[in-house]
């Protein structure tokens, strides 16, 4: 039996999509079993709910822990952690803590308030200086890429972007198949010697460790084109990067649809289209591939997006189970190790 | 009378793009004299053929600069300036240092020897720590966005942060038209206390700058939402930002262009959908716009894209014609003194 705990509230669409993303996974995933976090007749009976709709129990499989409370993505991580002990994340965290047979989270909920808590109270593998993000973006091959470190470390420095390929490289081959992945340093071009102070040190770090399948500096116009496995950056650059493929995806998309509103023709033309731009918008939701997985901490910690519907919190149980199967933490730290 | 020194090498175009592009320029701006620096006789053969194309002649506003050599973008920029006396992009640079007539210049050839040349050679504007790119993007409203600075600074600080939302700000209104430019800091959410340790310094200095319309923190997924005329950043998550739109862009309507091909009801579509595509298509053509100017130094330097034809070469010509009537440079050296 693998034990995830999920966090149930947090997200836009917490905590229903939660507990019907929880059923999702358990029938997918035979060996799983859910502790579910929070005001305990609400999820009680939501889970009754549930069964009902589905016509399924999995009584032996979940269960849940009392945690009335909510950590709310305005308050400040840090007093959130303090003073919240009672909400679903720091119940799910304490239990991570203390329980060796739960073997890692999902949490939906504020991003900044889950980094300070894994790190603070779950702790570090042995070896890892600080955890990171790794999303997961779709290529337009049809592929995937992962982007490390996504923000959760905004100051770093060349020895951290080294830690990122090591553990981005180990997650992409074991939540995703990919051998070998192809690792690049997000840079201001592709020539080995550019890029700031922090880049020019991490490139020769990074290129002679023989466990990374390094092939070099990328500019950020090619993050799609999938050339690369894994990129690694610095959190505030990796940040801008994630979120301006999506907002110029978003942004492109709905000038599309407005446009094609605007004209009678358009219009015409967008109905014979509309296949098309449903398999684009398709190709775009990267919440098909569940959510962040934290990598570095003791235990699996995966962070959903904040407007997670049902598939998507499957998707992120689902990770975290793949973590844990795969051994992905006993692999990072014997790669640092080395 | 305002003379602009004209590389003519260095672009994928050129120089016959650039030739074309100085002609539209000369017909658009009745005082402007352009010195056209490239190998003498090709040059004037070039200009003769264009004479004779456009039945007119600018003889006393075209004036030759020999200059045999080309620095080509591979080259590594200080030994490109140091060895290459005789380029045609040093031969601008010098001519700029040397003649107090010429306001400016502009170049389509390699960035790195421009930036360098043009601080090493030309040098600073009273009070500026380093010269900075300020690119313009389109938004989704129809509108301009510049983001400053785009590459020049990839090792920053607060000051220069700060400094790059003065220039950048004198420069959207001066070049622009933009009536108290709202000014946005490139960051990982909006909160005034998010960000690195160089962002949480630079808030409050841009903050404290009453010339500066500061709107606070802004991330990179609303780039291009029109709320925000400049945005604030390092040179190495400006060149992130500016890269990846460009990149996702063409992405994305690559794989537009992909899918109407895949069957015979979007090639159907697409017919009825042409108009709209070509609108999109033009929105997203930001060389429209010219190129990216050079903030900080002692001339007005303009960089164009190295795919620049001769559209966008007359729009650079007129952009550093633009800052030179609209004397930028003395109100950036008013403003940096306050």
């Amino acid at each position: 039996m693998i034990r995830i705990a999920l966090d149930c509230y947090g997200g836009d669409n917490s905590p229903a999509a939660n507990i019907e993303g929880a059923f999702e996974a358990l029938k997918n995933l035979p060996d799983l079993e859910l502790i579910l976090a929070g005001d305990e007749e609400q999820i009680k009976n939501l889970v009754a709910e549930e069964e009902e709709k589905r016509g399924v129990r999995y009584a032996d499989r979940i269960s849940v822990i009392h945690a009335p409370d909510i950590i709310s993505c305005s308050e400040k991580p840090t007093d959130a952690i303090r003073h919240k002990p009672e909400s679903s994340m720091m119940k799910c965290i304490n239990l991570l803590r203390t329980d060796p047979d739960v073997a890692g989270m999902v949490s939906v909920g504020s991003t900044g308030a889950l980094i300070a808590a894994a790190t603070l109270r779950i702790g570090r593998l042995e070896g890892v200086m600080r955890p990171t993000f790794c999303p997961i973006l779709p290529t337009m091959d049809g592929g995937i890429v992962g982007i490390c470190d996504s923000g959760a470390n905004v100051d770093c420095d060349a020895y951290r972007l080294h830690q990122f390929a090591v553990m981005g490289s180990v997650y992409m081959k074991n939540a995703f198949g990919i051998e070998n992945p192809r690792v690049a340093l997000l840079n201001v071009g592709v020539e080995a010697e550019k890029g700031d102070m922090m880049r020019k040190e991490a490139y020769p770090l990074i290129e002679g460790n023989k466990n990374i399948n390094f092939v070099g500096n990328m500019e950020s116009r090619d993050l799609l084109s999938g050339k690369y496995d894994l990129i690694v950056c610095d959190g505030f650059s990796g940040n801008v990067l994630v979120k301006s493929v999506e907002g110029t995806a978003v942004s492109l998309l709905k000038k599309l649809k407005g446009g094609i509103m605007s004209k009678l023709k358009y219009k015409i033309g967008g109905l014979f289209m509309k296949g098309l731009f449903s398999d684009m918008k398709e190709m775009l939701n990267y919440q098909k591939y569940g959510g962040s997985i934290l990598l570095g901490c003791r235990k699996v910690v995966v962070k959903g997006h904040g407007s997670s519907d049902c598939v998507s919190v499957a998707k992120c149980i689902e990770q975290a189970y793949t973590a844990q199967t795969n051994n992905m933490n006993e692999q990072i730290e014997k790669l640092l190790s080395e």
